[in-house]
Formats: structure tokens, C-alpha cells, sequence
């Protein structure tokens, strides 16, 4: 029964860091899990020699939009393909991109045509969050309940955008089922009212220049819809997690519902850290290569973002990746450099960046431990969405999705260097320390100084499990899984 | 370069947690660390099947109090030996107890003192806090950074007890030294003038039964020594950890800080879990047992220690274990049973059922997961006392004190089945589910089924490295070991 | 030019009380106005020996609800007769009921027959509140604007009721509208669609008494719309008033955004203050007599509203009465006793009880000022509504409304004392000490020991001035009338 | 018995204002106090025609210091009758020095001795504050109670500066005191240990130019000791008033106080709406003039203090006028330009300016109303020291101390134009617009147009009555005075 110790693959004298733990150990692979942890473990197959690099589960972005219609001529410039590339490249070794109904239309058709999109395309693993536009009753009733109890355990709703979001009674209803099957809801909080209200205003003024696009969508507007969608979880009694939060007066009202006991979750992103509205300005259209929805606020706003990642307010970092060209068909410029900024592509690249941006100024600048790193990057998004300890971690069992970063390497961000399939990047020019130089799915190098290894199509999709934060509180944790 | 995977113990079959991750792996021991984490690791010198049972890391209790000097006529009941038994017994591995300066003298002096009274003892290892009462120029200036450099990194401050407390000048200062040395500070935060004035008051009305002790302490007066404690803080720009938190006002003024940013860190009890200000009254002297400070509070009071737990107010988890017997020479009766509450030794036991009571009502009754059990009562105290990794995770190269939990176990705590001095426990009668069958340190099994199996004194005196919490904001973060 | 000191009627001896001042005065009135206040005035052509009497401004009700048509089969049994007079009872000598839009048609038609309602009625002085349900673009940019300026100067909006609420983007075109016209919105802020969805699963369980009916508008459902009002309000930069503010949850909302800056005034009732969700209960069918929007909530909710009043939350201190009977066609049984809560016609009678019960409670009790009475109850809402100084204190050239108080009188209320056309009060049985014993509109004695002097139609209508509350900030205050 | 309508004096055609009321009105005077407020009042002895005046009541300024002695080599320059006659060309009629207890000395003493210093000089009324710096046995059980009941019945305690300062259990001791006779506890809130800490710090840095003196008392020090003073009052629940609030940090607290219900009261002072820290930079000694205690703060500190102010946080707006001459023996410079701010005295002067100041940028630019700005600046610090309706309002019974206002005046200040003996204004160049142009105390004209026509020795003494916010919450409000 006890098998022997010989491993496909051993990574030998790195760092190893979990969420919890920074400790020296070699990490002995077999059959694309990790079989061992251990000092001077047996020899592998192969062999990678991890000294002086940093050995970290590889992340998981839960929160990336590949090939996804967008119902109108803008067009998603990223694949499932080049869309693990460039998170491959990133040192990311699971995605979560979105498949979103149509309304009118059943979920299940979204998740079947999701499936066709990706068909032979990843080079990573992936696992779907759905979109939920048109709860009908047969939504409610019948698809969500299946779907979830198929893997499809996370669905995002949306307070804004016409051709996405729900009101008030819908999202009560969406919540009721997410509590009754144990699902994770995450929500895209600004108020749609505000937004169209403000957006007429500034088009009456002839202000429709990208940089409007911040004015249009303030904070206060997430803020209000930050609120309402704590009191309908709260009425309903089932955790949310409000996803891409970029106002501190968002972030003031997250903190005030989860020190009322409420499980309140929360996601930021690089966008929020990284850029300001001054970023959306810039001469002519430039500042649509920083439009996305909500907007970059300003620096000091970076700060409170900041302290509520260190501090505990958010969960998770992701990118919120939406890929579209500056140049090119169904890109910024689909209307025309003189189109009003409603008419923008919202959304910005980033599935790549996302890591290297945080560890530089997070590890490296001592704002935040490395195992905070790794639980806001991984081991949260994989618990937050029924992934971990599958994903997420380094641990005996899981799978050996890894990547080597070296903490020394200086690199500066030109989109020159990376992988995605857009024109531009919004982080252009900032130089980082610490780079994934090595990056392993299942046990499997794909990724290598540049390199890539992997062939499309190896990435599996993942049915996931009920998220442990979802569960309904009070109920017996799942802990003893025996 | 390369050992062989000989290990002298093998943990096999069992489900292991950290503060991260839980997964099935077996467990290899090899020189009192752990060598490997496996699955069907090779044969060790010995085995022990956990099958069905967690491998936890050893609890780190960050607060006990052990044959420390009371300056009165009140003795404490346990020494090293009984309360490191106790403590063994419930699961817990590692404590950190305080050398406690006496006014006039020196730090040395309560440190040689105190390593005399451990001397031969301590069946598990263990840490020491300083407690500075006395901070002359000389111990600023001098013993307070050579005693931080050889290990005793961590100093607790009061801010009440007339032998112990410091005003606010003196907290500064010592505060100062802790920002430029790295050390955490612990603050017992209570206002000395508003008990005092109190105490007299009831005094004079005749109200001097152990539940008066309650009312001469009341939730304000917590309150305002912790606002204070987090003003004089921020004014330093340095972490402290407040300790023994008991009441609502004080989560809402940590919540409070801890949103602005700050590094405000929290630890809260048993006590004020299990306990409320009615069990300060009961029949005649009963009451004293519970007397301890602060006092318990009411129970939607618990209610929000609860959600400070759960929800990240709270990061230690101790037990404040202060040994006073009932019956017997220096204990609650020391000023016999007419005594007003104001001569009752202040403290509770509580080092053996901490683990237990915690993990029954928390990880099985679904309020917490157990990774967030082995955060709070392990990995947490370790890293906040610069004892992690070396303590508080079973991670590779980390030292083997492990606790077996059987989470099917269930037991009705009384006195009888406790292995402390102290002839009664607060928690009489509480049944719970889940208990520590099997307890290591450094490899060795020292407890297995209610039976001691190892000699005093082989515990061992761990100096403490800089907490990592303590750091500078801003200075790099010490993640990167090679 | 100087006139002769020669009165109409002299108010003697009395101890007169404004918002500001208490203070022993004759009270010289002629021409229907307040022609001056002093110490031994000359003799008027009729005299009232006010001694041991407190003369006070007589109440403005700046909410209530009289023959305002429902738009279903309730009645409103209170006219602009039975409605003034129990309102001059009371010691109210102006109110504001509201001239409502019916969907589909203008805001002129509502007012034309809100006028028509009136005509030959009142008994005391009113003014009209609209409410707009319908803010089409002909409303918003000409009737709203036109009636502004005619004197209907305040307008109420809500966020339930299907008939009647608008949704964000409505809400803000209305309070756009407000800000550049210098008017004050008054909002009912209870979330429409959380009270549907509770309603439908409370009538699925078969859970349909009026207690019921306290369940399905939970103080979180307030809280969400109090938020969004307060949110939508500093979006277009413009005071609102919310009415009848019910829940803690409320409160602290309005107090954040009061402690930003933000110029949020708020209105409470007697109804939170005495009553509970236990009155919605009891036997059968009685329950329906409390049935109110939003419900009473519980006792510690009501101290809440207490601390609101005293301490500044709350500037306005309405009766929100809104007549419906018990027995008898259009009252509360108008679908029989067996009809689910949702069919209970929403409101209470409370005009003429309003004063009675905060003078008592609030006064003799000792929780307020007799200047703070004054100011919730006349003083403020005449200011918020544009009638300040003619109504609401008693000062040269103010309307001679004024009402006499024996505040040794002590009365048990129950309905037979009244003067509404209602069967019940929900009051009934409460002791309060103070009374109004005469009741005078502009200089008139209407009301004299229960006895009523008055003809129906003297009532005058009263076009209001803009709200100085309301007024843009930063603009020149209107302080200087010369 | 009904006196002739027989006046000394009427004030003709002008716009009267109190707290509550603006309204035109002639104002007769008899007596020295207000016997009638009328239209075409008959004629007066003397008659003065306020056409296009306003006709407020004179300030009452509550926080003022008059030849205190200094316990040091400072001096403070105005005496009773520089200080009043410049309270009086500013429009101010009463005001409210400090009798300071010497430590070790009796409190009667002080006021003896401040009454002798009195004697003869003031052109104004005036009251006093004890300030208890030695709160023995003997104070507290006899000298206290006795001095409240012969009208001392408010007094202030320092947390700070060593010649004043009480620990916590004396605040308690006389908060005790306070909350048994009905008093009113003033408390300047400043941490003193923070405060010499940071001194030192900055000393033994050389930092010691007057700019300094600001940054050695921080806000958080501010902060600190307000929620420490809230904390001790509700614990011995008695209300309290925080004097001269600088900080937002502070107000936040205050803030949150008062939303708990609490009756905490708070002034602030022209120094913290129109200085900044940099008033205290600038080249060479200059910024001595500002030096103040709390120091002014910045910019967007100061549009908190305004939201304070019209916003209900504050109820009283004060001067804490306290002269040092920047030239001269005791001023300023009393050890030198090159001393260090620690020797600096603590101070400024503004009396005078105070109102203008206020009426200027509060009323004239539209942020209060009129009846606010009496309300702060007049009826709300009579009402709380226990001097209304005597003081504070024109209300028939009242004292005839009036201030004509021209709302249309411009005029710079500059120190030429002031009437104190200090040889600065920290107020020079500002422009106001509003300037009283006739006072009168008791219905005599003292100044009119710049011309003082008092005599010294004129303004009386002012026992005061119990203040009624400091009554206990739920005794009965004294409102019925016959």
C-alpha cells in the first residue's frame, strides 16, 4: 500500500511559500500532483534546480474575461489561448473567466457555447463563473440549481450595464438560490441610475472625452450600490463577494458590514493600485487605454485600496482582464477616436501583469509578508471559488501548478514582453523586481524564461466544489474530509 | 549532498492542517523537525497511525501566567511543570509565560529569575514576554534592546494594577523602543483610575461580593485604554497587540483603528467566549472562580468576540491562564471568603481547555474553518512572538509539535480529567467534541491517551526572533531566507 | 407712522416659549398677527388670562394625510374638516397634507383637486406638499418649476409602493429639479422590491396577519433605501428630508451623512416612540389598527429614536396621520379580517395625539427642553416648508397662532376624546400630563376647553417660500428682510 | 398693576434676531431689560433708529482670560477693562473669565482674588469659570458645592500643561461633584504626556522655532484626550463640554458621542476656521503670534470645523481670547526670539474679532443663518453656563445687552482699529464684511461708531443659575417658571 518514493519531477532547493508558511523544501511531484514535501527527497525523473528562486502555488485569477460577447461591435482581442498564455507567462496557473448568458437566452447555451470557445485553446487549467442576466423562474428554479451542483459554482450579477444588470428583486431571488445550494455570488457594484444620469449630463456639456468616463461613474455611485448589495445579502443571510472595488468610500462601507459580523467579501484589482484618474486624461484618445468600469480613482484613494488589502478588507486581488486593442476592429477605437466615452470599450488588459505588479510593490516593498501574497493571489480565489486545495497552495495532494519567480530579476513592463494578444498595457514602462521565470501546470513546465512549453489544449476545465465562505454559517464546517 | 528518507517517526494516514491548507498526508520526523510530508512516505524508525484523526500543529498559548511572582500574598498554583503538563494535555506545545520586572529592579534580574523557576521543568518548550513595569533610562536605553537581541522580543504593558502599570509617558517611551528594536508590545488595556474610583465607590455601599468585581470594571473603562493604547500607537507609528479584549467598545475601537490603516493587532479568551458576568455571582464566594480581568461580559456580548474571531478583528487566540486554586494557600480564599472582590487574586485556568472549547464550538459547530482554528491558536501567537516557522504550522523543516485531535471524541470537561494545580475550572460540565489524543514535541510523544510520557525539564527555551508584524511599515519584508 | 398700542386680544400673564426662549409676556395681537410681546400691555378689546398657562406657537404638522385619494378601495376618513379640527384640538394650528399625482396625469390636476377637496373645510391654516409619481419631462421641466414658484414648495417622493415610487434615475431628475429651484424633496426611504420579495414568502407560509406586516419591512430594508436617498441626495448636491424614520439602522445612516457635512434632516413619529411590533399583534384582527409604514419596531429601537430627537438627528417631529378606520367601508377591514397584511390599508391617526404625547413624554418627563418641543413640533417644520416666521414661533409679525398648555393637566387619551373621524386611536389608554386647553388661529380662538368656536372654511391656504434649509450652499443666506 | 407702556428706550425699525427668530420689530427697554417687542412701539425716552440694522443679542462670548495670573513670567496683557471694552467695540456684552485655583490653594481664594482684580474695571457683565487644578478633599466636599450654589456653577479642568492638569480619577472626582449640583465641567483636551514627549523629540532635534509648537501637539493627541473626557463622562454620566476643538479627529469623536446618545458638548474657536499650521511658520519669531493651544491645523481641517459648526457637532463658538503682546514684558517674547516654543506664551487675542469674523464668512457667504450664528455665538453660551434668558436672546424680561450690526459695512481688520492692549492681531488683512456699530449693555449705549461711552467699573457680576443641559438626563426640564 505504501508506495514508493520516486517522483516524475523534483523541484530541489527553492523557497517554498503557502499562505500560511515560508519554509526550505524540495517539492517531489508525481502524476501531476505534489507527492511530497521534504529535505533532500529522493531523486525525480526530472529535476529542477529551484536555489535562490521562490517556489509559489501558482496563481489563480479569479476574475478574467477571454472571448467573451459582449452583445455589441467591441470585440475581446484575448482567446482562451492567448489568454492562458499571457497568465501562463504571468506566473498564473488557473484561470476563472466568465460565461454569461444572454438574456433571453438559457445559461446552460452560455455555458455550452463557453465550452466551444475553449475547445482546445488552454494551456492552463480553468474553471467558469457564470453570468447571470435573466433569472427566470426556469433560471432560478431549474438551470442554476443543476449548473451549481455540476461545477458551476460561482455567478457574478451586475448592478449596472443595461444589457447585464438586474434589479433589486432579481438579485434577492439570484441570492436566495445561492444560499439554498451553498454557491459564491460576486457582484459588480455601481448604480446604474447614477451612471446614465451623470453620462447625459456630461454629453449635454460635449464632455464625452475618455477622461469622463471617470467623472461618470464617482464614488459615491459604488458606494450606494456597495451598500445595497450588503443589506439584500444581508436580508437574504448568504455571503457575497463585490468584486473589483476601486473607492474607499466602498471599501469604508465593506468594512463596516463585515465588523457587523456579516460575511462581506471583497476583490480589488491592479487598476486601483496602479493607475489614477488622471490616467483616463493624457492627450486625445490615450486615456481610453485606461477606461474600465469602475474607474481608477485618485492617490489617495490608492492608499486606503492598499491598507484594505495588508488590513484584511479584501480577499482577493485579481485583474479583471477585458482585452481589447487601442487599434484594430472591435477595439478602443470601434466608434471612432472622436466617440463619446460611453461608447469605449470598458476594460483593460492585465491577466499577465497582475502578479508581478503586487509582488514588487507588496512583497518587495515591505508592505505586505509573502504568504499574504500568496493568499490574496491563490489560496483565496481557489477558496472563494471551490478550487481549494485542488488549487491554490502547495500541499501534499494538490495539484502542481507552481511557478518559479526569482526575486532579484529587475524587469520593466513594456507590452513588448508580454503575451496577451493586446496592443497596449496600462502599466507601461514601471519596472519591477521579482519575476515568475518558471511556471508549471500539473507538474509540467510550460513556461520557461520566456519560453513556452505547453501545447494549447492541456488545460482542463474544473468543476468546482461548494466555496467553504459560502457555506451557510453555523452549519458543520467541511473540514474532515474522511 | 542528498539523505536518504530515513525518518525516525512517520505520522501516517492522517488529515493535517496548517493555518492555509488541509490535506492527507503522512508526516516524516526526522532529528525532533519534520523531514517530509508525503504520501506513503517511507518506513520510519517509529509510526504512528493517525488514521481518522487531525494532525494539528501544536496550539501556541501567547499568554499564561506560571509561578510569576504576584508581589502579594496570592501564589499561583502552576509552576513550568504542572502547567506545561496542563498544557500538553490539551494540545498545546509551546507557551510564552512572563519574566515580570519588579519596581526597583531590573529586567535581567526578573529574566534570571525566572529561567531559575523553569529550570528542570517545562515539559514542552517555551518562550518568554518580559513584562516592563519600571522603564528607567537604564532599561530603555540599554537592557530592554540587549534583551530584544537575544531573544526575548515581545514585552507586555499594563495599563492598570497599581504594581504594574505605566503612564502614558512611559508607554511612549517604551512603545519608541519597541518601533527602533522591532518588538511587539501586548497591552492590557483597562483604566486604572475609572476601577479604582469605582472599586471605592461600591466599597463605600457595601457591594464587595466577587460580581461586584464585574461592575468595578466595566466595558467603558476597556474602552478608553484602548483607544488610548491605539492613539499612543499611531503617535509612535508602531504595532501593538491588545490583549485579553472582553468587550464590544473595545472591538469596535480595534475595528475602528485597524480600518484607518493601522497595525493594530487583537487577542481575545476563552473567558469571554464561555463566560458572562453571571458567573460572578452564584451562591456566597463561588464567583471568585471566575474573577479575572476584564471581566466576562453578557452574551450578545460574546456574540460579537465571536464575530471578532471569525471575522478578523481578533488574530491570537490565548488562554491567560492565571492558576489560582480555590481551596488553598495563596488562592481565592488567600483573604478568606468575606474578602471584598478588590482581594481576590484576579485570573483564571484555562491552558488546558483552550484548544478544546475553542475547536467544539468553533471548527464543529461550523462557525469557523480549521484552518482559521489553527490561525488563531497556532501559526498566529508563533508569528506575532517571532516563533514561526520554527513553531506554529507542520511545514517542512519546521519543528515536529504536533497535536492528534480525534474530532469525534466527545468529552464532558470537569476538573478531575485536568492536569493543572488548580482545583477547579471554570468551564465545569461544558461538553465537547473533538480532543487531543496523542501530543509531540520535537518528534517525541509526551502525551497519548491521558498518560504523561515525558521527564521535566526537556523543554526547552526558544529565544524569539523580530515578529514579523512588528516590522516598520514599509521595510522589506523579511520573506527571503537564502 | 407709529401706531397706537391698541390690541384686538392681549394673551396675559403667560409664560411664552419659541424655539429659542422661554419667557414671561403678555402677547398683544392685532390684525390676526403678533403685534408685540411685553411686560403689562395695554389692555386689548378682548383678553385671555394666561396665568399659569404656557403659550406656545401652535403645532405645524408638516405630515398628514387628509381625503387624499388612495387609488383603491381604502378610505381616508379624515376630510379637511374632521382633519383640521382634531388637528386644532391637538394644539396643531397649521398642516401640510400632500396633493397627490396620479400617475398619467399632471401635478396641476392633483393640485386643482386637492384645492376642490378643501374648499369651505378647514378650520386652521395649510398648505400643500405635492407628491410626484410621475416626473415626466412636461413635469420635470414645467408644471414641477411653475408650482415651485406658486408656492408648493416642498415635495415628497418614495421608493415603495407601486403606485407611487419612482426609481434612482427618477429620484434624481425630481432632485434636480429641487436643487435649482430651491425646493425641499422629502423621501419615504423604504426598498420597494426587498418588501415585495419578503411579502410573497411570508404569504406562501401562510404568514399573513398584520403582525406580518412588521416583518415584511425590516429596519435593514429602511436602511438600504436611507442610504441610497442619502447617496442619490449628495450625487446631485441638494438637502432632502427623509420622513418617518423608524429603525436604528436608519438613524445611523442619517448620522454619518449628517457627520460628513451632508445636509440630510430627517422626521420621526409618535408612532416609534410609542409603540412596538408587539402592537401590530394580539388578538385577531387588532393588530391591523398599528399597521403603519414603516412598523413600529422594538423598545430599544425606540430609545434610539429618543436619543434622534433629543440630541439632533431628527429636526421634524410629525404625526404622518393617515385616517383609515377600523370598522366601516374603506377602513382597515375594507377586504375583510381575513385579508392578508398587504390588503390592510397602511396608517394611523395621530394629529391630534402628536403634541400630547411628546410634551408629556418628552417635556414633563425631563427629556427635552420646552424649546426643543417647540422646534421639532412648529418651529422647524415651518422652516423646512417655507412658512417660518409667519408659522412657527411666536415673534412680531408671526400669524397669532398660538396654543394655550396647561401642563398640570393630566389625561388619559382614549378615542372618545378625539375629534378625528377614526374609531380608534392606537394610543388609547395613555396617561400624559399637559394638555391644550385653547387653541387660537391667527388670533382667533378656535378651540376652547373641548369646545369648538370655529367655521368651517376659515382656514386660509398658505403659498410657501422657498425652504431656507433648501437653499443652494454657499449662497448669501436670507437673512436680511430689508 | 399693568405697568405704563412707558419706555427709557426704544430701538426703532430693525431686524431683530434670536436663536430662533429673525423678525422686524421695535425693541423697548426699561430697566435696563427688554419690556417690549412691537410694531410702533411708543415712543422712548431716548429712541435710536436701526433702519437697515440688525439688532442681535449681544454676544456672550464663553471662553475668555483677563489678567489670570500665569503662574510664570508671562503676562497677560488685557485686564477687565481693556478686555471688555474690546469684547464691547466687538459686539460682545457679556463674557465669562477664568477664576484659576493655585495649586495648593483654596478655590476661594481665586475667586477673591479674581473679583478684586474685577473691581472697578469691566464696562461689560461678566461671569465666572472656576478652573480646579487641586481637587483635595476639602474642594471637593465643601468649597465646590458651595461656590455652584452661589452662581460658580461652571468650571474647567485641563488634561494638560503641569500647572493645571488632573489625572483621570480627580476628572472623575469633580465630574462627580459636577453631575450631584447640576454643573458644567469644561475640558480642554489635549494629551499631556503625548505632548511632552514629543517636545523633547523635538528639542533634542533642535526643532524648536514656533512652527513646532504645532507639530508637538498633533491631532492625535487632540483626539486621544477628547475620547478619554467622553469616556469619564459616561461613566459617571454627566454631560460635558469640550472647549476650543481644533481637530477633525477630535470631532469625529465628538460625533460619535453624541450619536450614542451621550450628552457631550463641544466649543470651538475662530482660530481653527480662519489660521493654518503655516500661520505659526513664517520667517523668524513671527509665527509666536499664533502659537495657541490646540494649535490650528490645515485647510481641510478647517472645512470639518465649519461642518462642525452648522452642522449641530458644536454649540458654542468661542474666542479663548487670551493676550500676550508679541512686544513688550510677559508677551511673546518673554525668554527671547530664540527660545524655544515650549517657552513661548500659549495665547492669542480675539475677543473683538470674533463675531466679526464669523458673521463675515458664516452669515454674509451663506453657510449659516442668522439665527445659527446667534445661537452659537450668544443664546447657547448663556444657556449653557446658566445665564439665559437673562443673557443671549431679546426676549421680552431679558437684559437689554444689544448689538446693532450693519450687514453692509466692510472693513479691513487691522489691529489699529482693535481695542485690546495686545500689539497684534493674528487677524490682520482679512476683510469682513458686517460690523457692530452700536453696543449696549443693560439698555445704556457703551460704544457706538468706534466711540466708547462707558465707564469702567459699570458691568456687573453675574451669579449664574444651574445650566440646564447639565440638568440629569430624565429629571424635569425646568421649564415652567411660575
Amino acid at each position: 500500500m505504501r508506495v514508493a518514493m520516486n517522483f516524475d519531477l523534483v523541484i530541489r532547493n527553492g523557497t517554498v511559500a503557502t499562505a500560511s508558511d515560508v519554509f526550505k523544501a524540495d517539492v517531489g511531484v508525481r502524476g501531476g500532483r505534489i507527492a511530497a514535501l521534504g529535505e533532500g527527497l529522493a531523486a525525480g525523473r526530472e529535476e529542477i534546480d529551484a536555489a535562490g528562486l521562490l517556489v509559489l502555488p501558482g496563481g489563480v485569477d479569479g476574475h478574467v474575461h477571454f472571448d467573451q460577447p459582449t452583445g455589441d461591435e467591441s470585440v475581446m482581442a484575448d482567446d482562451f489561448l492567448t489568454g492562458t498564455r499571457s497568465a501562463a507567462f504571468g506566473g498564473t496557473t488557473t484561470v476563472l473567466p466568465f460565461a454569461c448568458q444572454e438574456k433571453g437566452k438559457t445559461l446552460r447555451a452560455a455555458v455550452d457555447d463557453y465550452h466551444r470557445r475553449a475547445a482546445g485553446k488552454p494551456l492552463i487549467d480553468y474553471a467558469f463563473h457564470l453570468i447571470v442576466t435573466d433569472p427566470t423562474e426556469q433560471v432560478l428554479g431549474q438551470e442554476l440549481p443543476a449548473l451549481i451542483r455540476e461545477g458551476y459554482t460561482s455567478f457574478k450579477i451586475y448592478m449596472t450595464y443595461d444589457a447585464l444588470k438586474l434589479n433589486d428583486r432579481q438579485i434577492l431571488e439570484v441570492l436566495d438560490i445561492a444560499r439554498s445550494e451553498g454557491a459564491m455570488v460576486m457582484m459588480h457594484a455601481e448604480n446604474a441610475d447614477c451612471i446614465a444620469w451623470l453620462t447625459e449630463k456630461l454629453e449635454r456639456a460635449g464632455q464625452t472625452a475618455p477622461f469622463f468616463h471617470g467623472v461618470s461613474r464617482p464614488r459615491v455611485a459604488e458606494r450606494e450600490a456597495t451598500h445595497r448589495a450588503i443589506s439584500l445579502a444581508e436580508l437574504v443571510d448568504v455571503p457575497i463577494l463585490i468584486v473589483h472595488v476601486s473607492g474607499a468610500d466602498a471599501v469604508e462601507q465593506i468594512r463596516w458590514a463585515q465588523g457587523r459580523g456579516l460575511r462581506i467579501y471583497a476583490e480589488t484589482c491592479p487598476q486601483y493600485l496602479f493607475l489614477t484618474a488622471d490616467d483616463l486624461g493624457g492627450e486625445g484618445f490615450e486615456g481610453a487605454k485606461c477606461v474600465c468600469s469602475p474607474p481608477p480613482r485618485d492617490a489617495a484613494n490608492q492608499r486606503v485600496i492598499w491598507d484594505g488589502l495588508t488590513g484584511g478588507a479584501f480577499q482577493v486581488f485579481s485583474s479583471d482582464h477585458a482585452p481589447f486593442r487601442f487599434d484594430g476592429p472591435g477595439g478602443k477605437k470601434v466608434h471612432g477616436e472622436q466617440a463619446p466615452f460611453r461608447c469605449v470599450p470598458n476594460g483593460i488588459p492585465g491577466v499577465e501583469t497582475r502578479l508581478p505588479l503586487l509582488f514588487s510593490e507588496g512583497v518587495m516593498k515591505g508592505r505586505m509578508e509573502l504568504t499574504k501574497f500568496v493568499e490574496l493571489t491563490s489560496a483565496n480565489p481557489a477558496r472563494m471559488y471551490g478550487l481549494h486545495p485542488r488549487k491554490g497552495t502547495i500541499a501534499v495532494g494538490a495539484d502542481a501548478d507552481i511557478a518559479l519567480w526569482d526575486p532579484s530579476r529587475t524587469v520593466t513592463i513594456t507590452n513588448g514582453i508580454l503575451h496577451h494578444n493586446v496592443d497596449y498595457t496600462p502599466y507601461e514602462g514601471i519596472e519591477v523586481t521579482g519575476w515568475p521565470v518558471v511556471t508549471l501546470s500539473r507538474g509540467e513546465v510550460i513556461c520557461r524564461d520566456g519560453e513556452l512549453l505547453a501545447e494549447p489544449g492541456r488545460g482542463a476545465f474544473l468543476p468546482c466544489g461548494l466555496p467553504a465562505p459560502a457555506r451557510p454559517k453555523g452549519s458543520p464546517a467541511p473540514v474532515l474530509p474522511f
